[in-house]
């Protein structure tokens, strides 16, 4: 059996959401646990309610919407993503896969039919972790990746702890923050958020995993000097080592896998004065590839040209691991599943593996999951430009509404 | 003629000075126009009115006392440096030459000698401009190099005006910011602020001229993007140029003089997230050489390297020079004053050009100037760790004011 969703009903739903937290650049400013995110989430929750499913919050904000299937045994299916934002995001970068989950209960509504699985709709908390880290935070506390304890204690730039903050908006839930039965399997529908599907031409992406990621800070402690006094022989200069850091990462992936990615996004100086020899500099490295042979590969050569640089100038420094996501190898079945409904629909998709982590990662480990992606024009994310066209909105959403029919099984076909 | 200086109250006075403003860690936070300038400057007053010397202050707050000549049409014989500190500066940089050169007016009149010249003492407003841009500020208005009225204009980080404060602190004077009559020489007695004198086991140093000096400020213009999604060859990466220009900046003085130094001390990245490719990365440039040639080389090597850098990244870039100081040679005869009276004395003195810039760099446009360095131990400098032995704050000033007596003409000798 396929479904159609409607198109017309999908965009209005979407252009109501991104209404919420809207920007003067047609983006999105709907940080974690903001006023914005909760007035999201009570629309959430009203359009759940509005389409007669139950809604239940777990301690950590989770929000699930239920539609019972027929069989009361059968574990259901997930499908959802995130209502939270980048603090200059776009309108579809976690929205559009709540909306288009929404949609799919409607037109299930819609045409009278009834599946065997209970289909669950979810809205994670902070998926971002723009305000208070890490990302995939709320999927990941009910995945039993994080304590729950400490991911309250977090604090945002302000000092303010998350705990409060999730207890300020009414989003402090009674139900445990885990899965409280087995699950059949996950959905996720997402911008893709690069620029691989239109380069291909392709409809949607089928999702096949999400590559795996390692996250380090490193610090260089060098010596502050006078910049006009001082010898070049003399110097021990903390910025010299991360440059040549930041040269060998641009350099790492050329001789790795062809997918490898790696990136120094963050740095800062010390004292940070034009005629001061920088004593300290404090960097990122975000190191990805789907294979973890690969990434072990990287981390060490990324650290053996750390110590070379240190060594060059002369300098201590330190290395601290940050994140560590493993690679994601998506099951057979849910991602055939979008497969199938891709090339039922005759869309010409895409397989992929996802570059950005996504709930989906955390959702893995607690079922079968798939993803699917939309095209983002231009692969531009996390900007207000961020953009994805309302057809290829209704595709993608088309996808995941026949996928997940398929995982819930509907009755009587 | 030769005299002695009181090894003894030199040190004293270097004592008063440094407990103005002292820092816990016993070095000065004594920032232009705060209240401990204003104390530093009251005190210098008092200083000089209690050995008899006539004080006026210029529009700038710049501070003469002026002990008379026997010859009332000679042109006189300026002596000085600055009282401002760096934010968390030592007690020897600027203090040292404004103590000396008191010190040299109490030995004259214990010692009863008549100068035919005037000597005046002079203590200049900010010379660190680490509150106000830019250094030397105070002798540059002196001198003719900035116009006071934009000066008045600057503001701090807290958006307070210097010439408001200036005001505040009592120290806007009524005597016109500009050399008042001719002036026959200027000497500054000051730390070296490097190692040269220390390595080469030196006990002062022959100053004769200060390093010419380019600043540059560089912004590149990258484009923004998901680290994890974003292949490599789609990238445009500000940091990654900014590194292979920083990389460059390295390796440049071992292409020119063995003088040249070259430094990237300030470098600020845009949106400086973990997981977002660089966008606009600002740094900053400082080039220094005693060779006006040797420094239009190295001006416009670095600029190829930044259109390269950018190049490879496919992004634009700006290049805005925001300092140019020429370097200076100081003429023969105040110079060979400080080797005659080192040599006198029977101090081992190493001739030597600046590094950094001083106060001199604008008196010696009005007026022949000349310095005398004192050892800096490790070349310390701009820190509380800054250091130099009473040893040799005493043959130091004991050179300035031999200098000093010399260029003055001692009456009788």
């Amino acid at each position: 059996m396929r479904i159609d969703i409607d198109r017309d009903r999908l965009v209005g739903t979407m252009r109501e959401q991104a209404a919420i937290g809207g920007t003067e650049g047609g983006g999105l400013h709907r940080l974690a646990l903001s006023d914005a995110d909760r007035e999201a989430r009570d629309w959430f929750v009203d359009c759940a309610t509005a389409a007669g499913l139950d809604t239940r919050i777990d301690a950590f904000g989770n929000t699930f919407a239920r539609r019972e299937g027929t069989d009361p045994d059968a574990a259901p299916v997930l499908a959802g993503s995130h209502l939270d934002s980048q603090p200059d995001g776009g309108i579809y970068d976690g929205a559009l896969g709540v909306v288009a989950a929404l949609e799919l209960v409607r037109t299930l509504d819609d045409r009278g039919i009834e599946t065997r699985r209970p289909i669950e709709l979810v809205n994670w908390t902070n998926e971002e972790g723009s305000r208070f880290p890490p990302a995939m935070q709320g999927s990941g506390v009910w995945a039993g990746a994080h304590d729950i304890e400490e991911e309250y204690a977090k604090t945002d730039a302000d000092g303010t702890r998350l705990g409060d903050e999730l207890e300020r908006i009414g989003y402090r839930g009674d139900h445990p923050a885990e899965p409280r039965e087995p699950y059949h399997a996950y959905l996720e529908l997402h911008p893709e958020q690069g620029p691989h599907l239109e380069e291909t031409g392709a409809d949607v992406g089928i999702v096949t995993g999400i590559v795996g990621l390692r996250w380090a800070e490193i610090t260089l402690h060098g010596q502050a000097n006078h910049s006009g006094t001082t010898p070049m022989q003399h110097r021990s200069d903390a910025l010299v080592a991360a440059a040549d850091v930041v040269t060998a990462i641009r350099r790492l992936p050329g001789t790795l896998g062809e997918r490898t990615v790696a990136t120094v996004g963050s740095l800062d100086v010390q004292p940070d004065s034009v005629n001061v020899i920088p004593e300290t500099v404090t960097f990122t490295t975000d190191l990805r590839d789907p294979s973890e042979g690969v990434l072990e590969t990287a981390v060490a050569r990324m650290e053996a040209e750390v110590a070379a640089a240190a060594d060059r100038e002369g300098i201590d420094y330190e290395v601290e691991g940050t994140m560590h996501a493993p690679s994601v190898d998506f099951p057979d079945r849910p991602v055939e599943a979008v497969a199938d409904a891709t090339a039922d629909l005759g869309y010409d998709g895409r397989r992929m593996v996802s570059g950005a982590g996504h709930d989906a990662t955390h959702a893995a480990s607690v079922c079968d999951a798939a993803m699917v992606f939309a095209v983002s024009e231009d692969g531009k994310s996390h900007t207000e430009d961020e953009f994805t066209s309302w057809a290829d909105c209704y595709r993608s959403a088309n996808v995941l509404a026949n996928a997940a029919l398929d995982l819930a099984d509907a009755v009587g076909e």
